[in-house]
């Protein structure tokens, strides 16, 4: 797609509104022609950039997270999921966390959505995090024998989806940080 | 409420025709007419005898599990895990996770579910593995200041929730008992 037609502001600001969108309305209600009166655009416009509706809501998604965790590069690991956790304050995590969550509920009845969001969100996320796993097996930190090294991410979603569950509380850096050192990194062995 | 106007086999026939409609038509369309209509009972009966709906369903779902965990005492946590999951096959650990998965949709929508489920089912779960690992720590297996005591929960949920969501398959037997050996016994210190 011709997505260089945009410039990058153009482009941050059409994935703001589309962000804004979601909070205030959930992923069924917001609409292309909501979409395209907000942002001063043409519908048609936005289905040449994007095609879909699943897909804009993907990408404005994943131009939210500006940093790829791949690229976090510390030196131990101790210090990459550290850093990974200072990308995002805690009111952040807790709008995101809010808006994943409403997704998740989304999702369940769009199987597009779905699709969308696992090969530009989750499948890119589980890369990253295999990669900075990788560096620690290479840096001598972790066994690359040991099994818990494909379970990070189900170890991670359990603690954004409990938290609330069980604790009523959202996930903060508190909770994070505490869930990495007692669960995360002991199993790894590290 | 009067719940010993039934027999324990009539109240075990209620809760499988309301589990069986739950996987047919969902929560939302799940309607006591309709249960009334199953069970050749009269509305007046179900709200008498369970006061309402989200009750009614979380009962049922309750009734499905057999033991509660805290009746599990092998001697050793590891050996409890390992009853516990085979107190369920992998047929009936995907039919559990599906009826769980639509629960938790229909949840988002429905306050009172969410409380019925909470109070019935969450925290007698949650309380029962508490017991579960209090034992072990009494044994000398878990040390009482273990980080990873409060967080048990979380991990196990995180099993049942990434599992579809990021392999595409249903949690069985032997993605649990490598789970619990990889990441729950070694945060424990086991």
């Amino acid at each position: 797609m011709a997505r260089s037609r945009l410039t990058p502001e153009r482009e941050s600001e059409l994935y703001a509104a589309v962000l804004d969108l979601l909070r205030e309305v959930g992923y069924d209600a917001l609409t292309m022609d909501a979409v395209a009166a907000r942002t001063h655009s043409s519908k048609a416009t936005l289905y040449r950039q994007w095609g879909s509706k699943p897909e804009l809501v993907a990408r404005a998604l994943r131009h939210n997270k500006p940093v790829t965790l791949a690229e976090i590069d510390t030196g131990s690991l101790r210090g990459d999921f550290r850093a990974l956790m200072e990308l995002t304050d805690d009111c952040q995590m807790e709008k995101d966390t809010a808006l994943m969550r409403g997704l998740a509920h989304a999702v369940h009845d769009n199987p597009d959505l779905h699709q969308a969001l696992r090969e530009l969100l989750v499948e890119p996320e589980i890369k990253g995090l295999d990669e900075v796993l990788r560096r620690a097996v290479r840096r001598g930190e972790i066994d690359p024998d040991n099994p818990a090294l494909g379970l990070v991410p189900h170890m991670l979603i359990g603690a954004f989806v409990a938290r609330p569950l069980i604790d009523e509380r959202p996930v903060d850096h508190a909770f994070l940080s505490s869930y990495v050192d007692a669960v995360v990194l002991p199993s790894l062995g590290v």
